[in-house]
């Protein structure tokens, strides 16, 4: 990139992050695509660390996606090695052979075996990563990890992310404190349905990783998978969870488990923080996006008319200009092709109900929803008044700073 | 709109119009949103005109829609009325009244039944649109109407349209002489899956309504269905196709009839052209881009991974910065969600192989797809390597003309 893109005006700073016991990270320049900044990152984990992953349903996944995708089968992990920069997607069998190359390395330096290692790579696809930048790299950086690496890491995994990204909770199982701590990169090429950008969490709870597994999976359907910038979908994205069990809690074989209601919770909102990082990190973003559907024939519908208006680039552009051009939203509902009817249908914005019964509302004064459209935060709420399927999703705007990163992101 | 926008640089000069007999048409100004220009269309047709159409598939139509829908079952058109600035769309009992009026107003100076007078209405959603500005405009607009009236209809129903658009064809049928001669506007909220923006084509040739319906359906999934600026589908599109027999062709009762193969061949051609030109007037269009798709196990399949590349906001930036960022093909083709093999994944850019089986290809110089790049009409060639199904789409490019024009379409 020729030049640093400004700060988004809707980040948020980095919390004080604390440790979580049984993981070490840190991050090293290994001069992969970018100068003078760390593009290469490394977690080593405790052994007897479980884990869980979701990741992108995208058909042509990168290397590094299908390497995880494996690995996650043994349920067990030691280690996990990043790289901002290059994607390695669309590499063919130099793109295996990178992810081979660099699981033995790091398996070597961390003493397990090559299928406790978990690749991830993010950047710009279909050009070949050189395994030997990483394993070269690694050694000195296996030297010095350490368990407050935590910010380093969470800055190592940006590529055209403005801000880090990291969120933290503390809770208690059975009286046990435990915390659960994770970083997150992504910002544009981000879209529902898994992954749709980078996230890695870590906690010393002591959770088996099917018991991890339902967790997360239920949790980023909330958040990670109710986000969306570009309504394009990345072939590299996924979140991984890790449990060290260093906190020596006992073990809980269901993940619906009362004892774990703290622990979901805090996960879940978790989640929902770092995810809503990545909206406030949209390429080019000045405005957060919530929309929230009610009154669908289902939840799953209630999703994808949500998904069509916060995908919709009339409606995003409309919101980068401050108008309330509720007309747009109409549209979006329209086309989303989800049983819906003009004259039962409820717009809101900011609160303030709008258009109600297929016709805009007696008296109807713009004036609350022009000072809402000039806020950071905007709402848009829709009642198809069909039945009781609900959603709610986030987005953010369409501007110039869009154009202006996506069209110069190679050169 | 503020102040005019600048004509589109991919602009088609306006052809050489004729007549097609039994159509008079004509535009005045009636103040429904603009100033200074025509915003009301007029054309009628004479006694004996069939009629087809295609409307949009939006949930939430506009109520001129509703009424051409309804008045097309009638399978006879004696007038068309069309207005720009105001889409009469969520507009409740009041849009269902406007059109009402409209229809009875026409008709009465028409002498025709109500349901033979089709309604079109383009522009701004959720505004009342007052029905006497139409109907005490009508009657002047009635007194005004010329045989030659094409190029005033092309410019009356314009709204965010930089250029006029209008194309011609003249065949025989059974060596009789026939043309068939259309309009249409549409820029942005442009999506397939109909109709996406507003077409009028007529004419002279006789022809069952029928028969013209199996022709226009069969000509817009090759046209207007194939083309797409913005992913967002219109609440009002629609493309009508009068026949007003004044040619006196013998009666040919089927679509397939070899007699109509000429016709055919025009009728799509004309179709395509409109299209085109739809797509050449993008809002902030600077290229147009042919996605062709082969290799899928459909056809249907190829056309839904077209478009997804067509709709990709990354792949349209892409183009717009002249950047050969195949990767991002990659990635649409991946987040399409249909069949496809990333190792067996051909992608060329203007000819040019780029990528085959999974990786690029060796030795690639990226030279001559620069220089394509570089053009106004940019091809993207993807072949899945698994089947037969092909489809093509275009589209044009995502620049910041987009987010200026539709920041500030309401204000």
């Amino acid at each position: 990139m020729a030049k640093p893109l400004p700060v988004s005006p809707l980040a948020s700073p980095l919390p004080a992050l604390g440790v979580v016991a049984g993981v070490r990270l840190g991050a090293v320049a290994a001069g992969i695509r970018y100068q003078g900044r760390t593009d290469l990152v490394v977690a080593e984990f405790a052994e007897g660390t479980t884990v869980a992953g979701v990741f992108t349903q995208s058909k042509c996944p990168g290397a590094p996606v299908d390497w995880s995708r494996t690995a996650l089968k043994g349920r067990s992990a030691r280690a996990l090695v990043v790289n901002a920069g290059n994607a390695n997607v669309f590499t063919g069998r130099a793109g295996v052979e990178t992810c081979r190359a660099t699981a033995e390395a790091e398996a070597r330096l961390a003493s397990c075996a090559m299928h406790e290692v978990f690749l991830a790579s993010t950047g710009v696809i279909g050009e070949v990563l050189p395994a030997d930048r990483i394993t070269k790299a690694l050694p000195k950086l296996h030297g010095a990890l350490s368990e407050t690496g935590w910010e380093d890491a969470a800055r190592g995994i940006m590529t055209t992310d403005t801000f880090p990204k990291a969120a933290v909770r503390m809770i208690e199982i059975d009286g046990v404190p435990v915390t659960i701590q994770g970083i997150a990169k992504g910002s544009g090429m981000i879209a529902p349905d898994m992954a749709t950008m980078l996230g890695f969490i870590a906690t010393d709870a002591a959770l088996a990783s099917a018991v991890l597994q339902t967790l997360l999976v239920k949790g980023v359907s909330g958040s990670f998978n109710a986000i969306t910038v570009d309504s394009d979908t990345s072939t590299s994205d996924m979140v991984l969870l890790f449990a060290t069990g260093a906190a020596g809690n006992r073990a809980i074989p269901d993940a619906d488990d009362p004892a774990l209601a703290a622990f979901r919770e805090a996960l879940n909102s978790l989640l929902l923080e770092l995810a809503l990082m990545v909206v406030r990190d949209g390429e080019g973003a000045n405005k957060q996006i919530k929309i929230m559907v009610s009154g669908a024939v289902s939840d799953v519908s209630a999703r994808e008319v949500a998904k069509a208006i916060a995908n919709s680039p009339l409606v995003k552009t409309a919101v980068a200009g401050e108008d309330a051009n509720w007309g747009r939203v109409v549209m979006a509902v329209g086309k989303s092709g989800e049983p819906a009817d003009r004259d039962t249908l409820t717009v809101a914005i900011g609160g303030v109900t709008i258009a109600r019964d297929g016709t805009v509302v007696e008296g109807y004064d713009e004036t609350p929803v022009v000072a809402h459209m000039r806020g950071q935060e905007i709402e848009i709420a829709v009642d198809l008044g069909l039945s009781t399927g609900a959603a709610t999703m986030w987005s953010c705007d369409l501007t110039h700073g869009y154009i202006d990163i996506n069209g110069s992101y190679r050169s």
